[in-house]
Parts: structure tokens; sequence; C-alpha cells
């Protein structure tokens, strides 16, 4: 099994930082071992939370003086990224919990945010710290609506004001950790009378899990990435206040467009399970997988040569997403913005060519389900389609970011329905400019 | 979902055989309904054969002489491939089937057979015409041991003669069919006191599952085609007769080494699952999949670049495995050889590469276990690791067909475990030239 | 080198063609020979024609009845694909001659000619073939005029009527054979005051090289296909007549669209510099090039298992070319339309790729001009960016193609300046319904 | 054009080196309107080498002390990339001549190198950089001999002792720089009667380029990179002394195979090719290029799609080559060899990829040889043949890597004359374990 110092340049890695990514491969057995339950069952890996919260992992973004480790964005996807070699759905559920906090620690630092906003958000990303820290409570963050891309037009769950707060109504399709986590954030569109909805108007929720209105139903019975427990979420009349906003009205569309890193954190897990794939592979190649039988596969040059393809491929990967993600930051570059849209391409295509060649490279046994490989195969497939970053969507920002000057972008040609412009775009970004 | 004259150039198909093959898509949907519980429960598609036998597809390859429809091989792969649009493991446990009765009729038209070969092999083969068609019987045919490449050392199940015929002992692996079929046919060696099994030695037994010996053990749970059953199959002190030869011994090493393409009949079931696959998703992107929304997807370019870089992938695929097959025959010549490897090959990468990105073209709904994309998407990648003409093992024999003449393949250099040269060898190929 | 026997099924094809496909190999070491002066000074093959000419090949399209060879589109295609292995610059020149003479064969046949329209052009065709057969006269056919897909606007040379015929103005680029041979196919578009210029006013007349207004010009230095001499063509007041006509008025409309394989009559030099690159590696690795020293270079894993899957590509590139060519007709179905693109896609891509690894595999000395193979590899990435079919032309009409009914094409989404449409828009296409 | 921000975490780069990277763009334009001539004659860049030197460049890995920048090897991996988006063939032999100072400079620097041995050195390394910087020599390295990979086997070019110093027989293939540079860096084996020629005595000698016995020969006219001037260069008899050693005996063979990445040095030219492929490419989208038709052509989906895909591309190529060149030391561990494998096979291949693909993507104009895309073309195909780090050695040595542990490498089943162990062999490699 691999380890940081196989892909890392260790001398630019904080040494608690290695710290926590040896902690996770330390872990790592243990969340091997119960994967396959995991995904037999569809069910959420508890017992993996449990583990990852004693050893204080929830608090991993979290600023130091909420208690937190105070983890860069970067920091973060590498912790990730060992998480997936061992179950791919814990290391995208604990994306999804990871994001809300990310989302309060990081947007609360953006240079424009005014000084009213930046009081305002104190308290509210101060409460959400506290459950984390204190009642170790799990977030969940559902944004898709079963629809196109969410960012291009306001989100269909709504709000509407009503005493002492807003219900809301609506619906999120693939809700991550749906009965199994504390919280929800929701994100929303507050509707007003006679005015068509805007983006302007999007708000974030923190909802309980135990909140009146709230149902989770539906059947979750995918390919891969079963353990997310990625089931509808019914939103009827759900009750809520200012006290459960995650961030101030309007903080989310000064600040979101101007830090997409934010809407790549799927691909730490990704990234993962890649490596995991190619590690079992070699270890299976080596005749080193417990309880199979210790039978050598190394001399084939057809094996060989595959294998040294692969960790070039890996290896290309890994590069680009570790750069791209030491760049995350507020209002990034065009050349950051562009790595890092690359960087989740390469990722999220190359994850699923590894899984497929180790599976031929190891050979027939390998497609039994008692073996881990065959999860991965299934769970590399996920990520090419996951909203709001698809490789499709991938491919479209690219080639227009490629090819047109930021001042050009707006009035680029493209087909109606089709071509899809960059999330970002560019310092005077707002989510009204998203189609 | 396609038709026949989406890929085939109609004018040079005999018209029973389009017959054949407009009878299996009026058969599909109801083989498509089925193939969901198959694949949940891992059971055997057994409606689907009282289905096939009812319309007469159990006698496809046996001589009409004996009451069947006498098509060539190439004929029996296109309607092999025509079941594999709808259910993976009904085509490839039907291509078991077939495949003895396949055996059972080539070979013995085989121009270096004896005027006694021939005698003593016509009543063994009518014996089993007659359980295909009177019995309706269904066919194994289990050669995997678990171990590496069968063509390379004799068969390691064992036949001893006792008195009045032979005691078989041994194991066959992924025995698809097994505990579901009525017979199974053995590939075995006869065993000598002192002397070391030989490859000359290999004999065919045809055995009924319920004579005393014959045990279908262990778990059957793979990543895809797993209505195949592949089950292990245990053989102790299996008793058979001369009357249980499927051919008289030595015929198996006088023919098979001549008449390659018998090994490459997995294909046709994955020739189909690359075209399902790819007709789903089109259907799919139209919005034309009963009991989905009615949602066209078609004006994005990404999805429409892809469609057709898979379109010309799919037609590269089925035109050279189409001619290929309707190559095929005994003693081909070298070039035959090549373009059915190169056919093997090319489907079995292919129909991995289509499943993934139909997926990745249909987007997030499509990997859901209520659609059948999923499912293909895991049948797609057990071809390419099927033995004995494994991805692998094709590009060791074509690399060595490709850069030696005949004569210079016993002697060419190569890695002693490694490089695989070609099960065929020329004319004079017999079994233990084989390594 | 390879012959017809490594890659077409021989019972397929008639005994008149493979005495001619044979010819052709008796003839290509000296075309290969001459082929380095003829790329080195972007000289025409004159003595390559001279040959052709002397055993027939410039009547291969003709109706036996004036003398020809009447050989079918798809054996033509077979013929220029032998030619492509040895010289490209010789089958690309000489795809331009022959589509002349094949416009005047095949379209006269058409079934939606009237008996009228077939009577004009009788005497028309009769004229073109008799120069082919009596003065041994070589036709080129330029087309393109330097800008975008001449299939979506009307030809901008123009003939302007005058007393006793035309006048034409204009300038076609990349005219191959510029300055070399006897006669010129001019597409042009008739005009006529205070009207807009239509595609139902295309014009076909043929103009001797030696007709005052004519001039030959520019330069032409180009990376690859350099013996192709296709420099520009300036056409000032060139005066033609009636009897200059290749085909009446208006049969171009009604039959090109009907008639698409007439366009992908570039592949088969392309197919041939395939087939080309990877016969002279695999002499190359054996020793066998006369001149070099007899080096055997085969047993290195990494060149075989790249000779193996550089095989199975091109196995897979000329059996669906093939069977596209085989099916050449007018007023093909959808399905064969669709083959034919995706041949040429296949050809026009894998012939980069094969002529790119041969010389990889190879190694350094390669790439020294003193052998051939850098010279395939210059020519092989020409085909992928000629008119009318270049690849992105492709990709977009087999995606279109893919996805819509004949019924919805016309209707179909797409961007703006972007989708291309497909050339053949069903039965009922003419060119007016190009875009 | 790109610009290093393009490209690099900026805050990674110290700001003399990115002043370096921005001359060099400065130079650009220059070195690129020259660059036609340079590869029309096969002529050296002279005129190139008299900017760089003005610029300093030539002392560029000379440490400070000696009147040099003292660049890393990464930084001056960055500077070779940038000369290599104007110029191939000056990147490429700027190379030749950094490499000899470089090997000065790190080699001297080894911790296994004993005190006498740096006593030793430090006189005749001093010699050089005096030269490179006093009298602005140019310095070529030519290793070649013509045949396989020159780890394998002792030089071929031999050193025999004679009265005050050896005389050198022997030849040089590939020489770049023949006839151009000031002084030439002889790799040769020093022979002894009586006995083999070993691999521990390797010697290397700095000879000018008047020196009795040198001649230049041969021909120069390959397919690309045809400014190196790569003609043979024979020694006949050539006579050297002590003063003439690069380095004390013996010190090649302690220090080369613990600084693997010296080898990796050409990949600088090529990641620089492929970026100035991309970069004409998305010019000539816009229709930027100074002399051309402004056209815009980026409304094309099949183009912008394309486009993405290839910034995909290059970015991994980009970060994975960047990351493993800043780890570039003496003793690296495993993966940062693996790594450095891995990115020169990902360049070498990627960069061919990149220019075909941007010749596809302009067009058919593209291809003339009025622009430079077709002369990247060209070059581009070069890399991945150049010893001793082929690509087909990198899959090998990757291959290896991966499957083994270091103490099994020397005992791991190999085909005889096929698989290649990696350069490196771990911290106690000797020239003589190479195989």
């Amino acid at each position: 099994m691999s380890s940081p110092a196989d892909y890392y340049d260790l001398t630019r890695i904080r040494p608690e930082v290695l710290a926590a990514l040896d902690k996770i491969n330390a872990l790592g057995a243990t969340f091997a071992a119960r994967a396959k339950a995991v995904d037999d069952d569809a069910s959420f890996p508890t017992e993996n939370y449990k583990d990852l919260a004693d050893a204080g992992f929830l608090g991993l973004s979290i600023p130091q003086e909420f208690g937190g480790w105070g983890f860069s964005m970067g920091e973060y996807a590498m912790v990730g990224a060992e998480i997936g070699k061992y179950c791919g759905a814990t290391a995208l559920t604990f994306n999804m919990h990871n994001s809300s906090m990310a989302w309060s620690r990081f947007m609360y630092d953006m240079p424009n945010l005014t000084a009213g906003e930046k009081a305002a958000f104190a308290p509210l990303r101060e409460r959400q710290f506290r459950r984390a820290m204190k009642e170790r409570a799990i977030f969940s963050q559902p944004i898709s609506e079963g629809g196109q891309n969410w960012t291009s037009k306001p989100n269909q769950t709504q709000a509407r004001a009503v005493d002492g707060g807003w219900k809301i109504n609506g619906f999120k399709k693939f809700a991550s950790l749906a009965g199994y986590c504390d919280y929800y954030t929701i994100v929303c569109t507050e509707v007003f009378d006679g005015q068509e909805p805007r983006h302007e108007d999007t708000m974030l929720f923190v909802v309980h899990k135990d909140t009146p209105g709230l149902q989770v139903k539906g059947d979750w019975d995918p390919l891969g990435m079963r353990g997310t427990n990625s089931r509808d979420l019914i939103l009827k009349d759900v009750f809520v206040t200012e006290d459960d906003l995650l961030m101030p009205r309007g903080i989310f569309g000064k600040t979101l467009p101007n830090w997409p890193h934010m809407m790549a954190t799927l691909s730490p897990t990704y990234m993962g399970v890649a490596q995991g794939a190619y590690d079992f592979m070699v270890d299976y190649l080596k005749g080193k997988i417990p309880g199979q039988p210790p039978i050598d596969r190394r001399m084939y040059a057809t094996k060989r040569i595959t294998v040294g393809k692969m960790y070039a491929r890996l290896a290309n990967m890994r590069a680009l997403w570790w750069q791209a993600f030491s760049e995350a930051k507020g209002f990034p570059t065009k050349g950051e913005v562009m790595r890092m849209y690359a960087a989740q391409y390469n990722v999220m295509e190359g994850v699923q060519e590894i899984a497929a060649l180790a599976i031929r490279t190891c050979g027939g046994q390998s497609m039994l389900r008692s073996l881990p490989l065959e999860r991965m195969y299934r769970d590399s497939r996920c990520g090419a389609l996951m909203l709001p970053y698809t490789s499709e969507i991938m491919e479209d920002y690219l080639g227009v970011l490629a090819l047109y000057e930021m001042d050009e972008i707006d009035t680029a040609p493209g087909d109606e329905g089709g071509a899809r412009n960059s999330l970002w775009r560019g310092d005077s970004g707002t989510l009204r400019m998203l189609r």
C-alpha cells in the first residue's frame, strides 16, 4: 500500500498535515475491512465516522481558534485522498461534511465582504463550528435537484418569508448522508410574490435532521459510491429562522463565484480511489493480498508495461491535482482556475481508466466481489457524472477559457443549450452571470 | 434500438439468418425485462432458455440432417451478438451450449480426420445432437481450472481408466451454467501410471448433471455477467464410458489447433453488450426510455461529439469482428487468424470503452440500478479477462505473429514466463506445440 | 511487404481486381524508389503516371463499353489503397483523376435522372472517357476555395453567360496536379444579374490546361503529400462552352447529395499510407530493409506489444473501410452513410496514430530522411484536414446522424456557426439543404 | 503566447529565475523568426547562441562563485522549456551545453565523493566553467554510438594510455552541435590490454573542436530537430591529457547512477515544444497570427472541446514535469525517480499528441511550411526516440520499479534481450549494475 512519500514532495508538507495523513493510513485497514458491508447494503459508514471524529478529523477545516486544525483547502484535499484509498464512500461523505465547515471558514475571509457582513457572519459560523466540535455533528450539503447544472439557474428549492423566519419547500436529489447526518445545509432561493426567482436571492440554511417537514425518501441503489446513501430529501414547510443561516444573505453570491475550487472537492475522493485501485493491483500481482494465494504474476511483459503506463497516468493526475489544490484560494487567477478544472477532469477521467485497467491486469479473479477491486471499478465511474463539475462541463469550461479572454466570454458564440461557460467568470463574477 | 440493417450489409446475409436475428430482436424486450432479476440474484436466465428452445435456437449449429439449422460459425456469431444487446448473461451461456454443438459439428468436417476417426465420431456426435433436439438439453462447457492459460499445459482434471470406462477427478473454475445445464462437456487428460500427463491424451466427455460424483460448489458473486452462474464444479470419481465421449480420443488435439476461431466465441456476447449500451444511450439522450421523463439531451455539443466518436469505435469493432467471423473455418490462413485475434481484442477492449462512455454521456441518473446501463458497464469489463483469449494474450499473440514468420515462432526469443505464442501455430499445429 | 491476402477476404474479390492489385504491388518498389525525389522537390510523380497509364489504370473506373475496366467504387478504393502503400502523393493525385471519371460514370446511372437528362449527359461523358482512354489524359478536380466547408454555400468561382458559352472567374486553393494534369474539372456557380448565387446553379466544366485565362500560381511547400503539387489555380475570363460541361446543368445537384461516398475517396490513399508505415516498421524490426544493417529488434516486449496493438488498430480501420466502400452506391441507407463517415474518420485518425507509433517503435534511425517512414509520418497528418470530410466534420456528422432521425435533422438545434450537419440528408437531399 | 503565470505557481519561483524566464520570452519572437531558416537548412542557430551568451545564459548552471547564476536543475529546466516554445533545436542544443556545466556543478557536490576526489575535481571543473564564462565557449556532449541503450554496456569509444595522456578512438552518432560547438565532452572507456572493457573505466574528456583527429562527418537530414546538426563525430587518435578530464576517473561511475535526473534533461525542450504548439493553435484559432487573415475559428464545438482536452493534457504533463524537476537531486528516493521517469514519458508522448492535434484543429493551412506548426509536429516526434530515456525504456523502467522492491530488481525475471531495468538502482547503484 502506498504512502504519501510515494507521490508528494514531503518537504512541502507541514508536519501536522503529514501526521494527519499517516493517521488515515493507520485507520485505513479498518476502513477497508468495513467497505464491503457498506457497499453491499448501501449503508452509511457510521463506524468510520466515529473513528474520524475520535481522531479529530471533523474539525479539520475549522479554524484553530474554534478548536479545529485550521487546515488549508489543499491540506484537506490530501486528507480526503488518503481516505479514498480505502473507502470511496467515506471519503465522499466526509467531503460533504467538510465542505460545510470550509464554506464557513473560507468565505468569511474573503476580502470583498464588508465589515457589516463579517459581523453578521461571525456568530453564524461560530454556531456551526461549535456543533461540529462539541456535538461532533456531521453535516451534509445536498445541492443537486435532479435537473441540469445547478449553477445555471436559481435553485428551485424555495424559501418564503413567514412570521419569524421562512418556510422552505423543495426537493434535493442525491442528498448524500441522507438519514445519517445531523444537519443539512440547504441551498435555496428566497422567493417573493410577483417576482421571478433570482440568483441573488440564494440563501443557505442549516437544518437539523429532526426538523418537522424534512423527509428522506426514495431508494438508493446505484452502481457505485453506495455508502453515500444519497436518497431524496423532501422539504415541506420546513421552518427556519435567521439563526439557522449558514451565512448572511448575499454572501453566497458574492463569494462562491470567486472561490471556484470549493466545488472541486469531490476530486480528492477519486484521486484516492485511483491510488487505491493501483495499490491493490500492485499487491495482487506480487501475490501479497491477505487471504489470496501468493502467486507472483509480475513476469508477464503485458502486465509490466501496462503497470508502467498506469503509473505514468496516475503520476500526472496526482501532480496536477496537487498543484491545483495547493493553489486553492479566493480570487484565483485564470491560470489557477484552469489548472483546477483540468485537475478535476484528469482525476475524474483517469480514475476510471485506472480502475478498468487494474481489473484487466489482475485478471479473472479480481472481478469477484470478495475482492475490493470490483467495487473500486464501480465507484470510479461515478465521479465524472457529479455536478457541478462533470467531465463534460469541464470540457466546455476549459475550451472556452482557453480560447477567449475574460472580457470576451459573455459574448462568445455558443450553442444555446449547449456550450457551458465557466462557473468562475473572473474577479467580477456574480451568480447572475452564470448561464 | 438498433437492427441488423444498422451494422450489416444485408445483401450478404441469408434470409433464414436474418429471420433468426429478427426473432431475437422480437424476444429482446422480454429478455431485457428479465435481465435485472437475473443480475440481482446471480440466477440463471431459465425462462430465456425456454424461449430460445421454443424458437429452435438450441439447434442453431446442428446440421440440418439432424434437425438443426446448420448455421455457420459466422452466422451463429451474429445471433449471439443480437442476444447480447438485451442480456449479456444469456448470450454468454448460450455460447457455452452452442459451443458443444459446434465442436461436434465442425470438428467432424475437418479434412485431417481419417475415415476411421469419422466413423467413430459419427455416433458420438449424433447422440449429442439428439439430446439437444429431442430432450432440449442445455450443454455447458467448463474449461478454466483457475490457473493460467489452459492451453499452455495439459488439463489438470484427469481421467483414469477403470473397468468399463474411466473415473474423472478434478475441478472446473468459472463453470458457467453450473447447476442449470443438463450436460457438462468436461475436458480432461487421461493419465497413466508412471507417465507425465500429456496434451495428446486430452479427452472430452459429456456428463449428465445427475451423475454421481458431480458437485456444484462455491459462491458466485462477481462484478458482472452474474447470470452465468459460473460456480465451481467438483468431479470426484465421476464414472464415464466410451459412449460419453464428445469425440473420439485424439481428435481434439488434431482439430482444435486448426480451428482457432472456436475459442473466440465469447466475443459475440460482448459485441452485443457494446451495441446494447450504445443503443440505450441514444434512446436515453432522446428522452425515449419508457418510464423515464422525456428529456431531450441531444443539444449538448460535448454529448454529440462523444456519441460520434463512440459510433466510429463501435463501427470499427463491428466491421472487423464481422469479417473475422465470416472467415471462421478449419485451417485458416495466418491473415484470417490474425484478424480473428484482432477482432477479439477490439471487441473486448471496445465494449468497456463504450459502456464507460455511455454512462458518462447519459449522466448521473444512468448509474442507478433501476436502469440497465450500469449492468452493462459491469458486464463489459469481464470479457477482456476470459481465457483463453484474454486481451493481454491477444497482445502477445498478435505481436509475435506480426513480427515472425511461422517457421520462426518456435525459436523466437521471449521472456520465459511471459510472451505467449499463438494458440494457432500454422497448419502443422498440435496441442503439444503450445506453450 | 503486405499483400491483399493479409487484409482482405480473397473469396470476395473478383479475379481481375485482384490482378490489378497485384499489378500495383509489382510496380510498388519502383514507386517507392521515386517517392523521395517527388517529396524532396514537391514535384509531380510524372513517371508513375506513365507507368499507370501504360498498365491501363487511367481507365479503371471507365465503363468497359468505352474501353475501361468498369471497376466499382469499392474496387477502385482497393486499388488506391495499394498505391498508397508506396507513394501517398501518387495515390492522392490518382484519386483526383479517377474521381472525374467516376463522376461521369456513376452519376449517369442514377435512377433519378430523366431520360432527357441522360440523353444530354451521354455525349459529354463520352468525350471525357475518350480523352482518358485515347489521349491518356490526366484529370484534376480542384474543389477547395480556401475557406470553410465548400458544401455549405455555393461555390465562389463563378460562370457568367456570354456569347456562345460562359466566362469563368475565380480561384481554386490546393488544386492538386496544378500544372501537371491535362484537364481541370472546375466546379463553379452560374450567376445572373440581380440574383444571389444559388447551390442549384452549380455547374462543372472540363477545362484544358492550355486554355487562355488559366494560371497556376503560388508556392507549394507543405508538411506532407508534397507530390500533389496543390498550388493555386487562378481563372480569369476562362471561356467555356456547352461541350465543356462534365455533366448537364442540374445533374450535380440532383446526384451528389445522393452519392456521398464520392467525397470519401481520399481515404484509400491514407489506408495505404497506414499499411505502408506498418509494413515498413515490421521489415525494419526484422532487419530486412535493403541497405540497412540486418539488426533484429523483435525481442523487445515493448516493441512487440506496440506492434500487436498497431495491428489491431490497422485491422479495425481496414475492415470498416472495406465494408463501407463495398457498399458505395447511389441512394445509400443511413446505416451505409454512417459507416462510410465512420470509415473516413477511422482511417484519417488511424493513419496518423500508426505512422507516429511506427517511428517510435523503429527508433532513432527511422527519423532520418534517407528512410521513408518520416515521409509517411508527414503525409499521415494531412488526411484529417482535407475537406469536405475532415475529421472534425465527421465528428459533427456522426453525432447528429446518430442522435436524430432524418426528419428531425433540419430542425435540430445546433450552435450557429458550429454543428455541421451531414452532406447527405436522406433520399430527398438537395444541395440547397446543405448548411 | 503563454507566460510562466499560465502554468507555474509563481509563489514558488525565485525572482531571478522568473526574470530569466521573462528574458527568454522577450527573446522568443526573434528565436521564432529564425527558426524556419535553421530548420530549412538544418543549420545551427548560431545567432540565438550569441543572444543567449550576451544575456548570460551560458553560465546558468555555473556556481555564482565562478561568475554563473547558480540555478538549480529544476530552475534550468524551466529556462529550457521557455526556449523550446520558440525553437526546439535551440533548446535541445542549449541543453547539451548546459549538461556539461551541470555535470561539473552537481557531481562535485555529491556526498559520496572523498576529499581527495573533490580536490582532484576542483581544478578540472574550474577550467570548464572559465571557458564557458570567459571564452563564451559552447559545449557539446555526444553520447549515442548508434547502437542500443548506451547505459547497458561500456562505451565503445575507447581511450588507451600513451605517453603523457591517452589516445581516443571511436565514433559518436547524433553528435548535436557537431561542427558548431567549441568543445566536445567525450564519454569513453579506458581499455587495457588483455582485459574486457568495463563500465568502471568510463572517462569523460573535454576536447576542443580543433584538436587533430576529430572529424565531423556524414549527412544530417532528419525529420525534425534539424538545427541540432547532429552529425557523426569521428575520433581517430585524438590525444588528450589529464587536464582535459571533465572529472577525475571513477567519479562518473560513482555519481551518474545516483543523479538520474541528469539524463532527463531533454524533456524541457519538448515541454516547450508542446506549449509552443498549443500557444500557436490558440492564437491561430483567434485569428491573431501576424500575416494571416484575422479569421475567428473559435465557434466550432469540435475545436473547442479538442482544445479543452489538449489543455487538460498539457496541464498534467506540465505539473508532473515541474514537480519532478523541482525534486532533482543526488541520491533521490524511489518515488522521486519514478516521478522523473513518468514525467519524461508523459512529456515525450504528450508533445507528439499535442502537436498532431494542433494541426488537426487549426486545419488545412496549418500544414504549410510558411507557418511554424508543421515544424513543431516534426520536432515533436523526435523526443520519444532519444536515448537513454526513450519512451519504450521508460515503460520498462516504470513497470519494473512499480512491481519490484529495490532488492528484488537484480533477480527479477525478464526476457533476455528485452526488459530493461532502471538506470537508477537505488543508493548502491553502480554503472556495472546496469544491464
